[in-house]
């Protein structure tokens, strides 16, 4: 019997969102689709956000994903940035949560070791490794716009150990196991 | 000629999200509803999120609202406590944004201001003169649920004075004005 399933990996951001789409069939992965959506030319806050729902939506409905991957940094320069943040992700999430399409989140360093082998790779490397596994042609100008794609292959990665990924599925699960990083 | 015009203001937290609605008739306020969505008792993360954004939506297609105000605090404890802020927010701003309708946001300091004339008013101070302007028969145990119904009378008041209001609408204007208050 054969399996298949697809997975969209997000990366919203304020300023870009990175997306990726792969298919997993028979446990091997095929690349679909690696795009962004430029958001630094909107000055209003509520454009952006409008555009990364309405964006996630359509990815949603064109592509009809099993799983969604977020990448998710827990940490930031400042509650200013953070909130704006996550406005962007609640958003996104927003999304998928109104499809009921299980949404699962990974911290930065997560995906880049799930990539490499390395938490600190750099993204040149995480890119690199991208194009080789999925066999792509090319990398886009910017590579920001891989994170999102970085996202679904790191769940990929995850589905078949079910105990990691799911330590990193949710924010209570995040905060009991990572006390000694979160400020008080 | 008779104007009217139906206000919703949302007080979204991870705990409790606040919700009140007005109708606006010729210049004069008309209470509908104050309520309020428990989340204290659910765990998941997600759950909240998902829970915030269908009551939303569920009461857009009730009430049809016209506009939405929410109360939207800039500043919080730590970049974690923010995160979760930000991402109630955005979902909520999500169930707007999808149904186009315009959103604004007040700082908790504005909208006990507009309210009660004191930007440091207590919680009890603002639910009484709103208990008297609305002519409500009774106070809700929780005050936090006031927080909503707060928000939208502040709302009303400033549609009156846009260029106060306009100024507490967007980050991009927040940020200009309150440059010395941003921690960079």
């Amino acid at each position: 019997m054969s399996t298949e399933k697809i997975i969209l990996g997000i990366d919203p951001g304020t300023t870009i969102m990175g997306f990726g789409l792969i298919k997993v069939v028979n446990k091997q992965m095929e690349f679909l689709q690696l795009n962004e959506l430029q958001l630094k030319k909107y000055n209003d806050h509520y454009v952006k956000l409008k555009l990364i729902f309405e964006r996630t939506i359509e990815l949603i409905e064109t592509h009809h994903p099993d799983e969604i991957a977020i990448e998710a940094p827990f940490f930031g320069k400042n509650v200013q940035s953070m909130l704006k943040l996550g406005r962007a992700q609640g958003v996104a999430m927003a999304a998928g949560l109104s499809r009921d399409i299980p949404i699962t989140e990974y911290s930065p360093k997560k995906i880049k070791m799930a990539i490499t082998g390395n938490g600190n790779a750099s993204k040149e490397q995480v890119a690199r490794m991208l194009q080789s596994t999925l066999n792509l042609k090319e990398l886009p100008k910017n590579l920001d716009s891989t994170d999102g794609l970085a996202a679904a292959v790191c769940h990929f990665y995850n589905a078949g150990k079910i105990s990691v990924g799911k330590s990193y599925t949710g924010w209570g699960a995040f905060v009991k196991q990572n006390e000694g990083r979160i400020k008080k």
